[in-house]
């Protein structure tokens, strides 16, 4: 009987795990899948919700249990880490990190799916008592103990991408005093500058003290050996409690080690089947591989449970006998601080002139619902467009209520490739309650193509 | 110097002379606009919130008065309505309906849009005072009034299409017990009926009675002439008020009567620049035209604020001596009931049959949001998709909070006529407030994939 082995038992994983059992019973294909936590398939994007208080208890994020699993007919096995990978025997190395041994498992089909790990500059202190990580169910369960143990209500959260600001919100629901220290021009940097700086303002606002430009240098400890402050090039900031929300980068040390191919952002190379490059038998999907993006044609490393749940399910298609693809990204991402929605979708200025795009921008106010409706919130959206041919390049979005999903729209355009003015026509839901008479993305498109016929012309 | 001559000042009529004017200043265009009530520009969908309460003031509803409009230099004649059109001689016959005068208007340049009017039925007692239509200001002014005067607390809406329901909502906000008699088998005739269920049995819940498959036969009136209840086959229902949410059709008598084009709604036909066919220098647009459903292939009569803005802007960039067409509809529409929402794109499993299409159906549960995160609403998303090609036809969502505009990704799904497969892969934005790590749009995408391979195999 052939036996699949997945190392890794998150999104990507047990996905891929779930979808080859759907096809294949365990008569037909043995699955060994190796965990180094003690969870699996848990919402990773959840974690600062519940650090914030929206979501009550630990489990509600894990969306399958291990026995559950197990139940379904997957070994999986918890508490496991892998230390090896055999491409060439296929076969890889585990360590029971509960009872301390080692054993080699062959497989015929193997899946990596070992995610990213956060980005943790060697700095004086960084592992100081009170510096504290959010990638895993772990780390937020030591966050959590440690707020409430902190009789302080400083906190300092460095990085303000989409983990730094979400956690910036979670940290302002449980009552600290909030500082972003932000290597960036603006925050969310996933954004032009000129919508960061609305999302600056709007944290502004919120009391949310957010510093810019600020390169982190240390996290000086006080004489209890505790954190004390994060200092940049500028000063010091004081902190009972500091959350590292810098961002993830591709844990591929086994698989390139294994001498899988990697690229530029180290994550692992797949062809459309999530099949590494010049590998028969070996798929990765997840935080650990990088990803076409459809718009720019370049590989990106984006790390976001939705691409790895979908990678699961194509490896899971493909290694069950079916067939099943993953084209490629756009890059939409949405993500909130409080009641400020941001959205993001395609190629930001830089990006565009890096693939060397010429193109128009153009950026407008608008309403989520219709102005006269209880409740019309404004967004400002900014838009992309390709010189002379109009192509739709990116959107980006910056509002209330009603503001992130109206991304959605675009991403869709991007992917069938459409024009500004093909998108002008669209014929998007339009009700007082739901929408102005033009959708604030209509408005963008009009304006954009305006812009594109004066700049081509 | 040219004239322009705009019959019907709302939105597509008035939109159609500010497009132009931007282009062709008075220097170089006359513009004269016709329109026999006061008003210009109102926004008449939201007149049912105007009566719910939501919107408190009349002019709420107006987006730009008669006098901005003349300010512009567009010579706005309220209070004139049009009786004749002369295509051949090129002129138009119109009446002062406060002097009582008529004069005779050449132009260069036609538009027409003289809008909709709402179905009104030859029943016993449909003109007593009582019954109220919610077409117009005035319409709404007077069923407001009355509604103040009525010491009974009886609301009958006749018709359980968009401004049924919507108006159901409007009157149980007003305290009204609310009764909808509805000839279709469910409420919403523009969703399949086992999607309309889903409507009928939220407004059971909300405390509106709906009566379905009910014919009206007759509104029989009191000893003091007003309306006291609605007659059906089955039953009378008792009334203090009633009104008249049955749809509306073409305003094209004046067309007809000048020999335009019609078809089979009674719409005006045109081009894709918005031209009338065969007619060089007429156009039109807004409620009074049918419009090319991009997805049967057929025309269809859709009377919505949205398209009749486009048509508007279309036809002023062509008047005006740009270039501009409107290529169609998809058949999007949004609505709600209080806290329900109901969108529809594409076609019921009606149209798809009456234009000689197989295809697969899906319906799927879903939430909102990530199930974890708080008010995480329900939502059903059914999904049609053409038997082979599996190409995407149609998607209608009943659901809370968040679920109506994605409908939108469907809206532009088709208009970029994608497969059902192909959306499995769109990137749409996802953090735990916004989606479930599988948009519900993606989960009957999915499910939708797998019928077409299962049934097309």
């Amino acid at each position: 009987m052939e036996r699949m082995v997945v190392v890794g038992g998150d999104a990507a994983g047990m996905s891929a795990a779930s979808g080859a059992r759907r096809l294949r019973g365990p008569g037909e294909l043995e699955i060994v899948a190796f965990e180094r936590s003690p969870f699996a398939s848990y919402s990773a994007c959840g974690i600062p919700y519940w650090i914030g208080g929206d979501v009550a208890e630990r489990d509600s994020l894990i969306a399958r249990t291990p026995e559950e699993h197990r139940e379904r007919g997957i070994d999986l096995r918890t508490r496991h880490e892998v230390t090896e990978i055999d491409v060439g025997a296929q076969r890889v190395r585990s360590r029971d990190l509960v009872a301390g041994t080692e054993t080699w498992t062959g497989f015929d089909k193997l899946v990596i799916a070992t995610g990213a790990r956060p980005v943790r500059p060697r700095l004086p202190g960084i592992d100081a008592p009170g510096v504290h990580g959010v990638q895993t169910l772990d780390d937020g369960q030591a966050l959590l103990d440690a707020l409430g143990r902190t009789a302080g209500r400083r906190a300092v959260v460095v990085g303000a991408g989409y983990i730094g600001v979400e956690m910036a919100e979670a940290l302002l629901k449980r009552g600290f005093d909030v500082t972003v220290v932000n290597r960036g021009e603006q925050p969310m940097a996933t954004l032009d500058p000129d919508m960061g700086l609305l999302v600056h303002e709007a944290m502004d606002a919120l009391g949310i003290t957010t510093v810019d430009g600020a390169d982190v240098t240390g996290i000086p400890t006080g004489g209890d050996g505790r954190v004390r402050a994060v200092s940049t090039a500028e000063g010091e900031y004081p902190a009972d409690v500091v959350v590292l929300g810098i961002g993830v980068e591709p844990e591929t040390t086994l698989a390139g080690a294994a001498g899988l191919p990697l690229g530029v952002y180290g994550g692992l190379l797949t062809d459309r089947a999530m099949r590494v490059r010049g590998h028969e038998n070996v798929w990765a999907g997840g935080d650990c591989v990088e990803v076409h993006d459809l718009v720019s044609g370049r590989e990106r490393h984006v790390a976001l449970g939705t691409h790895a749940n979908k990678h699961g399910q194509v490896i899971g298609a493909n290694v069950g006998g079916g067939y099943a693809t993953f084209p490629g990204v756009v890059g939409t991402a949405v993500s909130k601080v409080c009641d400020l929605e941001i959205a993001r979708t395609g190629l930001r200025e830089k990006d565009a002139r890096e693939v060397g795009l010429r193109f128009v921008t153009v950026t407008v106010e608008s309403t989520s619902r219709a102005g006269y409706y209880p409740d019309a919130a404004p967004m400002t959206v900014k838009m992309l467009a390709e010189l002379r041919t109009g192509r739709l390049l990116g959107v980006q979005i910056v509002g209330r209520e009603g503001a992130a999903k109206r991304v959605d729209v675009a991403a869709v355009a991007l992917t069938a490739g459409m024009t500004v003015e093909q998108m002008t026509a669209l014929d998007l839901g339009y009700a007082p309650p739901f929408s102005p008479v033009w959708d604030p993305v209509l408005v963008a498109a009009r304006k954009a193509a305006a812009a594109v016929r004066a700049a081509s012309g």
